[in-house]
Parts: structure tokens; C-alpha cells; sequence
């Protein structure tokens, strides 16, 4: 636990920022590498060695490198239990985990930029992929309300912020962008409960 | 724990697959209830009580119901701890879980029938939407093939399945499906070690 954990990512990969901030709500102190996914950079030798399916993030710690952003969280959550990510009961963290991979598997790589740029490339135009992208979050967070307890906050599931919160916030990132609506949602009340703690801060471009 | 669980899903659905296999590798007995998709099935009103997402499987279990397939095996896991879907080391299990989502969050999203029927619908044919699924899945096995230890077996993770086999077996039905070639590849000496265990069998077709 004496060497600095580094997290290899991009700062636009919802993934990478879910990683960001598990480590930070978990006050653990890391490096951050960028690696462009604008450049291809996650495709490079350099990355490859640490991640071989190239995607980020790439998070090294306690000597090791892990992968993928859940797995990634729930390692963090098993090895530093306190605050948790998940909740104690067996079946609230089935619940919390279900509306967290609502997001991880049925949104995030649906929209992502490989599967856009794939779309891209069969001469479907901006439009039509803005539309894809805008549909798929539209219906994944109107699914996700529907996932987490109605009237409990100001989190996902009460009073602390969880698994949940953490795939959920990236996300709404990827949402302005392609301008969902969010306006009328519990969506923006849990979000506003999220940013208001500095461990959800977004990570900066790298310069 | 008196109440027969009932596993409400679709025989072609990898996640209702994956459910049905570790319900079986715990040894517990469930009833099944099919909901075709290809009739859209699971967006009627019988089938949104459960699952207000709309998508298969749901688990009635314990008196509760459970929605995505990953989030129930982690309970099933949590409730039934023998035999374990997860090593008990905080690194082997990131590195499972890793090799489970590559196939649940990078793969299967990308390739299922909502996609595909989406693709469809943007005027592509069934040529291009075949070629679509196939390099997803070829993409993703590779992909899992260096995420797992070399030359050991005959799992995907040594003497025993777990969480990131229950993933893969349900995934080279649909490769298969697609025409990817698996002969030359480690991932089919894992699935014929899984297929040798009835747990595996996959869920036949309703009547």
C-alpha cells in the first residue's frame, strides 16, 4: 500500500472517470496518465503492455495492473470497505449493482466512441449517430429511475453515494453532449448531490 | 429459501443463459418462464411488472425480483457461497470479473438483437449486420483469450467454472450463430470442459 496506485485513462472515457472517482471517494492518492483516444493512443505498445484488450482505464496498484472499470471499483470496494460502494444486504447490492450495470453494459457501450465511429464508417451521417447515441442514453437513464428507489436521496440509493452514482455520473457527461434533456428528471437532483463532493469532480483535458 | 425460484427469460438471451447456469452450478431448482423476443414479449405488461427495463431475464427469489444477469450472480454468489463463481483473493477476483465484463459490457451489448434489429432499421442489410456482430464477437473473444491465464485450465480460470465461464459460454452460442471460427482457439477446449457439466446445457427452445 506504499506505492502510488497510477491510473492510465482518457478523460472523456466514462470509464476511466468511474475509476477516478471510486479511488477518490475511497481517499486513495493517485497518478493519472492520459492517453488520447482521439490519437489512438490506447492503441500503442505502451498501453497494450498494460491493458492487452486496449481500452481504458489501466489502473496499477499494489504492483498489478487491473482492467475494466467495474471490476476495477469492486476490487477497490473489497480491499478499502469503508466508505462502501455498495450497501450491506444482499439484496440492496444486487439492486445497486443492477442499475450500475443498467448503465455499464446496456448505455455506455452502445454509445461509445468506437461503436459510433463504426457506425461512421458505414456512411451513416452526424445526424443519424447523434440521433443513436441520444436514443440509447435517453432510454438507459429513463430505465435507470425506473432501477433506484423512488423519493430516497439525495444519492441513487440514500443517503451515500454508491456503485451506482459512479457509472451514472459519467454518463450524464456523455448526455450533455448529446443533448438529452435532463431537466425534468431525478436524474439532475442526484447529479447535483454527486458534483457537490469533490470526488466527483470530471477530469481535466490534459493540456 | 422454501419458495421455488423462477427464472423469467428467453432461451436466445445470453444473460438469461448466464442466470440459468448459476442457478445450476448452486444446485438450486428454479421454474422457467419464456418470454419470446422475437414477439417483443418482454416489453407486455406481464413481463415490465417485473422488470420495468424490459429487458430478460428477471428472478423471482426469495420472495423479491432481480433484473440483470451479472448483479444476480454476484447475489447468487453472495447468498450460496459453495461452489464459488469467485476466487476468494481480491486480485483473482478483479481479474474474473474483468474477464466477465469483457465479454457482458464490450461484447454482448454491441451484438444483441435490439442492436441489430437497430442497425436494420437504419437501412443497413443483412450482410453488413452480420459482419457487425461477427467482428464484435471475434473482437471480444480475442480480447478474453489474453485476459485469462495461459495454459491453465481446463476453465477459463483453472479447476473450476466461474463467473467469467458463465459469461463465455452463453457469448460462442451466438458466435457460432455468426459464423466465427473458434477451432484454433483455447476458448473451445474452455467450453467443451463446461459443456461437459450439466449446468451448461444451454435452455431449449419453448414449445
Amino acid at each position: 500500500m506504499t506505492e502510488q496506485a497510477k491510473l492510465h485513462g482518457f478523460f472523456r472515457s466514462s470509464a476511466t472517470y468511474r475509476v477516478k472517482i471510486a479511488l477518490a471517494l475511497k481517499g486513495l492518492t493517485f497518478e493519472y496518465l492520459s492517453y488520447s483516444l482521439r490519437n489512438k493512443e490506447q492503441l500503442a505498445p505502451a498501453f497494450l503492455a498494460l491493458n492487452p484488450q486496449g481500452l481504458v482505464p489501466a489502473l496499477e496498484i499494489n504492483g498489478a495492473v487491473l482492467t475494466q472499470s467495474l471490476a476495477i471499483c469492486e476490487y477497490l470496494d473489497e480491499l478499502h470497505p469503508t466508505p462502501a460502494l455498495l450497501p450491506n444486504s444482499v439484496f440492496a447490492r444486487a439492486k445497486v449493482r443492477a442499475a450500475a450495470y443498467a448503465i455499464a453494459c446496456d448505455v455506455h457501450p452502445v454509445q461509445n466512441l468506437k461503436i459510433l465511429n463504426r457506425l461512421r464508417a458505414l456512411g451513416q451521417g452526424d445526424d443519424v449517430v447523434d440521433i443513436w447515441a441520444r436514443t440509447t442514453i435517453e432510454e438507459g437513464l429513463a430505465a435507470y429511475e425506473k432501477l433506484i428507489p423512488a423519493e430516497v436521496g439525495p444519492f441513487s440509493f440514500g443517503a451515500t453515494p454508491s456503485l451506482a452514482d459512479i457509472c451514472l455520473i459519467p454518463q450524464l457527461a456523455n448526455a450533455r453532449r448529446f443533448g438529452v434533456d435532463l431537466s425534468a428528471t431525478r436524474i439532475r437532483t442526484i447529479e447535483a448531490a454527486c458534483l457537490a463532493l469533490k470526488p466527483f469532480a470530471p477530469i481535466p483535458d490534459s493540456p
